[in-house]
């Protein structure tokens, strides 16, 4: 398996990309976009993208969230950087476009097969992303936010979606569920949600517990098993 | 892989089983219980319990349900023949209990290691029987009723529970979804619930279309493979 950084613009930002693969493939690979954590490109995405080329063979590339790989470390500023973000689709979707085209133009990539995922505020980029009416196969978010800029065009869906939550993450409540649930349903896609008992936020990084608030973010090892091999399954079926 | 009828008692009622192992195995094999949809044991559980010892060598039990392999084609006969189980820990259970010793004691089969899984009402089954406080490592539900008969009885659960559901089954409604869930939550368990968007009941039994009623149950290939690998997962991970 082979890294190396990958630069890109997007939305006026000068982006640090982690891209992997493996550099045995004799053919083109499908790609994965890994969008992090609202705190930035860190240790957890690049591992997962990391993961996604050593375990799996695909294309995966680590993407930046705030510029210059930046890292915002307290919670209170992460929102207020991201506040921008939430309310424009233009803005957050930015951010993804740019990554997608940085990824589907490598020379390992199989740009006809690319999925995006994402941790966090990244899942839910994940999902920005499709619903821009990208080509991409699959939007995948662990422990994703499901608020999304623009519910109505979910019709624009093109790949399918896969939601993997922590039933007791205090973030994403039974009703922002149902709202995503109805949103995905009146754009007629192909869908899934799975909700693991007794879990909270940031159930796949093993870093949440130093933050010391078990209650709302906390690494939980089952979880993130299970949801890689459900990740994966959905990787499988979408790249063929 | 070889099949025999195998005959018990249970609540009063003659049940004639279906009993499928891999003869191969040179060792006691984890088992599986395999609770019918409520028309009763016919082609689609059997053939289920087939795959679970033909394609991952398990020894599994298809359920009778009404005696005798009863089936019970209509929906409103259905209805009124399972009524007095629904509101009866005792009655219900008693079906499970004696499904359980009887695969449990078959020389084949590892009785440290079993698991229950149903279709439908048998879904309910599964997770009554874990309910019971019975020694099973999980309860697993396809387009399984949610609606148990003591709800209180949640932190009796051994096993880990998951229920596979169709989002657009007209008979397990978002609010049995949140009550089954508020359950578990009480119970301490280990849950996993799944969503397929644009799914109904009775999404794994081919037969399901055969009724001309596609609004409230339609096979479907896609969440039935899906589902199938969840399941697959999960008892991989349970029997270790």
């Amino acid at each position: 398996m082979k890294t190396e950084v990958l630069r890109y613009e997007a939305d006026g930002l000068a982006m640090i990309g982690h891209l992997a693969w493996d550099e045995a493939a004799s053919t083109p690979r499908p790609g994965v976009l890994v969008f992090p954590e609202a705190f930035g490109l860190g240790p957890h995405a690049k591992s997962r993208a990391e993961r996604l080329a050593s375990e799996l063979g695909y294309v995966a590339l680590a993407c930046d969230l705030h510029g210059e790989q930046r890292i915002v470390s307290d919670l209170d500023a992460v929102r207020a950087t991201l506040q921008p973000l939430r309310g424009d689709p233009a803005k957050v979707r930015a951010r993804t476009r740019n990554a997608l085209d940085a990824l589907a133009t490598r020379p390992q990539v199989d740009a006809t097969r690319i999925a995006a995922m994402g941790f966090c505020f990244g899942g839910t980029m994940a999902y920005e992303l499709a619903l821009s009416g990208a080509d991409i196969r699959a939007a995948i978010g662990f422990h994703s936010g499901l608020k999304v800029t623009a519910p109505g065009d979910a019709a624009r869906i093109k790949g399918k979606v896969l939601a993997l939550l922590g039933a007791d993450d205090p973030g994403i409540t039974p009703e922002d569920r149902a709202a995503f649930e109805a949103m995905l349903r009146a754009g007629r896609v192909d869908w899934q949600m799975t909700l693991y008992g007794g879990v909270v936020h940031s159930f796949t990084n093993p870093d949440a517990d130093k933050l010391g608030r078990p209650e709302v973010l906390r690494y939980d090892a089952v979880a993130d098993r299970r949801s890689w091999n459900q990740m994966r399954a959905l990787l499988d079926e979408v790249f063929g």
